[in-house]
């Protein structure tokens, strides 16, 4: 496999999302401009990273939806159903147990923890929830390799380091801190509060700072 | 003010983030190599940055943290109190209603909104709720300018039209699609799949892709 980037990885993910969705309307064919302006890049961005999936479409009729779906899969999906790991039962975890299930073929939350005895050793939207002081020796048992993080900032790093131990490479966190992990582990921020932070500077009265989309 | 990037705020955001953890610890001084490290950027980034906010720090004895979190608070935040308008009562949307009560002393979700009259016409974690078809009436007479939308997605767009027709200016977007919003209204895009899909293929074995930090 080639050297693809993050970022590019992160656009075919996108372009995948609006493909599903440009598929539903019975549309069997798309242009670079069109994906371009659904997604927010330019056509030549767009032709460049779908030339990373060594797909190239026909000047006349754009790119065939389904074909495209399939090449952005068969390069970002794993080759098989993977199970997912989920720290931290509180409301931002329940909410993404309950958004995740049945939402993916191919990436399941398995295994849920949390300190607290109420929430665990039972099943919440489909998913087996365990004291967190199991967390890496069952993880490492079923070959988990994706963590999501939902603990407050105070128990963060040490429920990371569990999750490391247990053979995670990426982890997906949501706590509002930054996480200390060996090179080869990839962490993916998603803290809330910054978020909204940052929509509200750019959602406020401007004095002439510069906008861009995102 | 100045031109400043939309990378540049959401650094400062994170910078600050980062300083009121490190403020808790009882140091006073910071590095620009340190915070760097925190932060996952260079130290010239990080002194870039933080030239925009004007301060600059004493070389022997870094930044004044205090001083630095107050700096780049009269940049970012908003002048006064901020309200926000949250749509869809679901599982992300009662999430984020349970995760921002109480959590910031400037910004407040004080309206959100569901088809769902099982939902609306009371309160939840702190939130008054309102029918859904009330929306821009609702948030043009309180002059909201910021929306969270947690709606399935094909709602999203009728939804972010009623919210670009109240006045909203910026909108952090947790559905599964792209919205169509005039060139003045930012979007921040934050589909939880799509996060999990990008965490999972860089967790994967790997075969040779670049691996970043994210």
């Amino acid at each position: 496999m080639s050297l693809i980037s993050e970022k590019t990885i992160e656009r075919l993910i996108l372009y995948r999302g609006l493909l599903l969705q440009a598929n539903h309307e019975s549309e069997s064919g798309i242009y670079s401009h069109q994906l371009g302006r659904m997604a927010g890049f330019t056509p030549a961005q767009v032709r460049r990273d779908l030339m990373q999936v060594g797909y190239t479409g026909s000047p006349a009729r754009g790119y065939d939806i389904a074909k495209l779906i399939q090449s952005i899969s068969a390069l970002v999906d794993p080759a098989e159903k993977r199970e997912i790991a989920l720290a931290g039962i509180g409301s931002i975890g329940r909410a993404i147990l309950a958004y995740f299930q049945g939402r993916s073929s191919l990436l399941e939350i398995t295994a849920a923890f949390d300190t607290d005895p109420e929430k665990t050793d039972r099943v919440i939207h489909g998913c087996r929830c365990y004291p967190v002081d199991r967390l890496s020796e069952i993880i490492l048992a079923r070959g988990i390799r994706t963590g999501i993080l939902c603990v407050p900032s105070g128990a963060a790093q040490s429920v990371t380091d569990a999750f490391v131990a247990g053979g995670v490479r990426g982890i997906l966190n949501y706590a509002p801190t930054r996480l200390i992990v060996p090179p080869d582990v990839y962490v993916e921020n998603r803290d809330m509060i910054m978020a909204v932070e940052k929509v509200v500077y750019f959602s406020g009265p401007r004095t002439g700072q510069r906008k861009e989309t995102g």
